[in-house]
């Protein structure tokens, strides 16, 4: 703490304990409303709730505190709750910049995120992970940061903008507000003792902070190992049987209700069935897109699915609020309602509904009416920010023909095709039989056999990787996306070569986003010129695009749920079994590159 | 970490990961017990514990990290409960030093404590707070310090032989194993702005450390200040009321049950019957003194009482293990058993009677069979430590005669009387009417108001207090201590001058402790070398010596129960009503010294 900072604290501790004593008076009084309380656990009819300094003085009768000037904000017996904390959520996933979507999120009842910005990281590396941090520090949004682990995802299929080492880690640990290491992926690195993982883990280790973790195995050796290592935490777990274990285990366990992965039904089930002390489970989102944040919520959905699964709203709470407070050591400024903490306050009229109709921060109404009650800063991303696709020269249609290595004349050849699966973020391996003509492989709209590649976008190399994808339908025209998980390189995918290369190219133009071309025209897009990944539009544009964007799917052939979904996963190498990355066609059991045409 | 300690961390994690795969065999493995799960609050039975490197690695089916020089110790179906730790505790008090204490306790179940050294402060400063802080870092028991907060405890009625500053405190967190702020004991202080409080608690908390607190009042407003200013718990809670009022209020509730406050029977009822959740209750001994250890316990007994009051016994443990690590911040090390924990476990028949018959820190056995397993490192204190008593000259019968101030030559005088309360820490304001004879103020066996006396033998000023204490109902001798709590100056009392010279004398000589005299001669007497206030003798020699003097006692005329503990706090100005100290008498109440003589 600078000493500017410590007077600061101190000058604040003062007044808290002055208003509390009654010497002075608050700046805020929530009067006569139920307080939630996360600490015992109960319901606590007629309580007031004083606040000076953007601190809570006084919780309990508080009528010695009020004076000329204190604002009285009259609860009416609605709940108070302390704002809810996301344990752990990728904001780019919202294709919002942290500002709009601090927006959205307040106006649910989210006051603080734990975000592991590992998008923009392999987009920009440090950078990237620095603005998006600074963005949150200046929000009435408080976000924190874990540091991303593992960027890239892998070191021999792919390349991502930028990485990340020890030596980065270290140096965000010392970051005001970054409070744990990101998800680590890289689980066999960790148990088989990768330089690189040992180092970040001790770095958080000795910095005490939170070694985050993402486990999505079944090896119970493996998991031991894993947690012996260091690692505290854990999002990706699906069963009940698992969701127990690691609890056992000494692990915090994150149950994640996003929108694509919905955990809660089936693992909430170690509180409702298995009746375990419920104070190392918390709940999280993980990745939200921009439609569920208006269709559904934030944190307060989380909870509610909770709730509706058969948990105590206060204890459902709890894990939204202290319980993610407390894993992140923070739990002496946020997560309860107590002398001391900051200022976050919901009220609400139904602990089953979970809609807050008034949001605090910091003693300052945020949300109130529907509306949001404050002006939010605006923060400037560095133009090199909005620069994140860089194409050797533009693409043509011949880039998008893949020769047969064929020595023979054959007519026709075999190749391995990535399946893609619905609502999943697996591939299957496929294969098709495809027609060779002029020495160029050709696709099959009947084999629904088509065109895919990804493009450096992050070097300027050039680089080019072909490959077919079944499964998505498409009858006529591209897509392109520059959100392509993890090392977010330009995917386009397409019925023509003529249609890839314009998306591609559009798609540049647009500074990176997501497009759905067909015979020349742009159908619909999606910008995001923030590192290709996120838009600089408030949420209701955003979630505009997004719909004209799946009509034109749809227009295109496809009649997938959530397509470009399914789309931006087809780069990951990490998840089984066939993945298209800049260097080419993965094999992810394997761990290596395979070429396109079998022999 | 330093680069070494780093290195070994790293090494002890790869052990660790490679035993749990079964690439490594276990050093030990605790097997077929029944897991006292302290995370998920579940008994699991038929569990291995397997460990390598002083840390759990495995926990479960441990078979394949059995190898050929594995150690297996089979449980036999006993419970396995994590090492418990003692969240609160003044080791003076035992009248042992840390090593012998360590012994005493570990044989207990306690493989932990975090300590509060005020006593050695009060004498010897951050000297001694080092000694005994260096002293419990080479023992197989893990002793955490919190650095004193409040010495001396008044800083207008007493002198100690040391103060501690900001400055102190700030240097003590640097220290590695001290993990928080002492009982901060002057909550006025707190809550009204003292520079020297708001400087520790900030040093504290910039330091990420716990603020522990004490507050004994019922004010409301004062204790929500209190909380607001950034402490975090309390030990000093006797009710119900006050302790569901504190934990509702987001404070760590410590429970204690030491030898003279036994207050789990009322406060545990926030469990039993107003079901709060328990995860921030701990359960604390504060003071025990040396029989307790042999007749009771230690950690064990108190746990065992939060059974025996209907507390599930998986909650008592981690009321006195997890919950207080997880306070602490070292539940990454200490307090439950996990992958990647030190090996601190117990192997217990009974939950209900809480006596382990096997006791293993950092993988070593250290207790079995009823005995001690292990070696204990002699820890040498400097010589200083043992030179604690500084009179200027030798004492004579004449220092102990006060004079009247009475002008006339009345035959007698009114005067202020310290009348001590049988089994507690208060005294009573009291008056007796004494003769006066040639000047000089009668002590009178009939009124049972005999002479006291409090000598500074910190600093060698010869400054020496009388007055007149009541209700001991000593018919003969003298008795001494410099064991007197918090200043812990040199405290005489006794039914003649001669013996009271004597006794200081003697008590000088054996260079502190406690002594009881008759007749020019010692009846019986606790040495207490180091610092005055521990034997540096093993326990059973001190309880032998201490149950000597409860004898002495008697036959000097005293029939209180444990009288010498009584007398030890009978210059403690922090509690109402009369004291004496050093600087004279003290009204408590009035904070501010008084004439012994009523004018």
């Amino acid at each position: 703490m600078s000493h500017t900072k410590e007077q600061q604290w101190t000058e604040v501790r003062r007044t808290l304990a002055q208003v509390a004593t009654g010497t002075k008076k608050a700046e805020l009084v929530v009067k006569n409303g139920t307080l939630v309380n996360v600490y015992t656990g109960q319901l606590q009819a007629h309580t007031d709730v004083a606040v000076a300094a953007g601190r809570i003085a006084y919780v309990g009768d508080a009528s010695h505190t009020i004076g000329e000037d204190t604002v009285v904000l009259d609860a009416k017996g609605r709940f108070i709750a302390p704002g809810l904390l996301d344990g752990h959520m990728h904001v780019e996933s919202t294709m919002l910049s942290v500002t709009e979507f601090a927006k959205a999120a307040l106006a649910k009842g989210t006051t603080g995120i734990f975000m592991d910005p590992h998008e923009i990281a392999n987009v920009f590396g440090a950078d990237g992970v620095r603005w998006m941090h600074e963005e949150g520090r200046a929000l009435p949004l408080k976000v924190y940061t874990t540091f991303p682990s593992c960027v890239p995802a892998t070191d021999n299929l792919e390349d991502a903008g930028a990485e990340l080492n020890v030596a980065d880690i270290e140096d965000g640990m010392t970051w005001e507000g970054v409070e744990g290491l990101g998800e680590v992926m890289n689980f066999p690195g960790v148990v088989y003792g990768d330089p690189k993982m040992t180092g970040e883990i001790a770095a958080t280790c000795r910095a005490g902070k939170a070694v985050t973790g993402h486990f999505p195995s079944e090896d119970e050796p493996m998991l031991q190992a894993y947690i012996a290592t260091g690692v505290t935490s854990c999002h990706e777990t699906v069963t009940r049987e698992q969701g127990l274990l690691k609890l056992q285990l000494g692990m915090h366990l994150m149950i994640r209700e996003g929108s694509a992965w919905h955990d809660v039904k089936e693992v909430i089930k170690v509180v409702t069935e298995d009746h375990v002390h419920p104070g190392n489970i918390m709940l999280v989102t993980d990745d939200v897109y921009p439609q569920t944040l208006i269709e559904k919520g934030h944190m307060n959905h989380v909870v509610r699915r909770a709730i509706e699964e058969g948990v105590e709203p206060v204890t459902a709470i709890q894990m939204g609020s202290i319980n993610t407070a407390r894993y992140f050591r923070v739990d002496g400024d946020v997560g309860g309602i107590a002398p001391g903490k900051c200022a976050d306050l919901l009220l609400i009229d139904s602990l089953k509904d979970m809609e807050p109709s008034t949001v605090i921060t910091d003693g300052n109404v945020v949300f109130d009416g529907g509306e949001l009650q404050m002006a939010f800063p605006a923060y400037a991303y560095p133009e090199a920010a909005r620069q994140s696709v860089h194409l050797a020269r533009p693409l043509e249609a011949r880039d998008f023909a893949l020769a047969s290595s064929r020595k023979d004349a054959a007519a026709e050849t075999e190749v391995n095709v990535i399946r893609v699966i619905e609502n999943s973020a697996r591939t299957a391996r496929g294969t098709a039989r495809l027609t060779v003509k002029d020495g160029f492989i050709q696709p099959s709209l009947e084999q629904d056999a088509i065109m895919l590649a990804c493009i450096d976008r992050h070097h300027g190399t050039g680089q080019i990787s072909l490959a077919f994808a079944q499964g998505f339908g498409l009858q006529r025209g591209a897509v392109a996306s520059t959100v392509a998980h993890d090392s977010h390189n330009l995917l386009v995918m397409g019925t023509n070569s003529e249609d890839m290369a314009f998306a591609a190219n559009e798609l540049a133009k647009l500074g990176g986003g997501m497009v759905a071309v067909l015979d020349g025209r742009i159908l619909a897009s999606v910008p995001m010129v923030i590192a290709g990944l996120m838009s600089d539009q408030p949420l209701e544009v955003v979630v505009k695009e997004v719909q004209a964007l799946e009509q034109a799917w749809k227009t295109l052939g496809c009649e997938l749920n959530a397509p470009f979904m399914t789309f931006s996963l087809i780069a990951l190498p990490v998840i089984p079994e066939l993945r298209i990355t800049n260097r080419g066609l993965a094999d992810v059991d394997k761990f290596e590159l395979i070429p396109v045409e079998i022999e």
